[in-house]
C-alpha cells in the first residue's frame, strides 16, 4: 500500500459581485450572476478548447465552508427532517468541493473565463472544470 | 487574506471488479461494473437519508492519474487534436477528481453502498457524494 495524496492545487479564482455567502443563492439557476474564472498562469494551456456557449461542470473549494458537519436540515429549513450530508447539497461537508454547472460567456486571454449563472462568492478557489458529457 | 486549506479526507473507498487501469472503461455507461463504496466509520451518519433506487455523484480521486498533464488527445486517438485538459475528461489532470453518475443498488450497513454502473478501479478513494438534482 502506498500513500496516496490528497492535497489539490488551486487552478484558478472565482471574480464575482457576489460577495458573500448570504448573499449567494442556493444554486446557480436561483439568482446566480456573471462571474469570471481568473485561471492561474501555470496552468492557461490547460483551457485551450474550451469556446463560447459550452456548457462546463466547475469544481470549487467552498473555503468557508464547516468540514466537521456531518448532517443538516436540507435548506436551512428545520421543518426538513435532519439528513445525511451526503444526501444533500449543503456547502458544510468533510470536503467542501462546489459543483456548478454553467455556460461559457466570454473567454479573454487576460481575464480568464466569464460563465454563468453562478452562485459561488468571489475568491472561491476552482480547483477543476470539465465539459458537461 | 487567510490561508486556505486544500487537503481532502478520504471519506470511503471503492471495492470494485475492476483492478487495473487498462480494463476500466472510459465511462460507467460504456461497460462500468457493480460497485460498492466502503464509508469511513468516522463518516457514517453522512450518508442517512440515502436510499436504494437514488441517482448520486460520486466524487473520487483517481490516485493513479499523472497531474503534470496540460493538454491530451481525446481519448487517446492520435487524431484527435491536442486539446486542454479542462475541455476533456481525462483522468490525467492537475486535481484528479473523477465524477461518476450512478445509481444505489443497495446499502448494507456493515458493507457500505452499493453502485452501478461504476468505471473507478478498485481501492480509488472516494471523496465526496451528492444527490443528483
Amino acid at each position: 500500500m502506498f500513500e496516496i495524496d490528497l492535497q489539490l492545487v488551486q487552478i484558478g479564482t472565482i471574480i464575482s459581485p457576489i460577495q458573500r455567502p448570504g448573499d449567494a443563492p442556493r444554486q446557480g439557476n436561483e439568482g446566480g450572476a456573471e462571474a469570471w474564472i481568473d485561471i492561474d498562469p501555470a496552468f492557461r494551456d490547460a483551457v485551450d478548447g474550451l469556446a463560447v456557449g459550452d456548457e462546463i461542470l466547475i469544481f470549487t473549494w467552498l473555503h468557508q465552508a464547516d468540514r466537521t458537519v456531518l448532517a443538516v436540515h436540507p435548506r436551512g429549513d428545520l421543518a426538513n427532517p435532519l439528513t445525511g450530508i451526503f444526501a444533500t447539497r449543503s456547502p458544510h461537508r468533510p470536503n467542501p468541493i462546489g459543483l456548478h454547472p454553467v455556460r461559457i460567456l466570454d473567454i479573454d486571454s487576460r481575464r480568464g473565463i466569464k460563465v454563468g449563472p453562478l452562485e459561488a462568492i468571489d475568491g472561491t478557489p476552482v480547483i477543476d472544470i470539465k465539459p458537461v458529457i
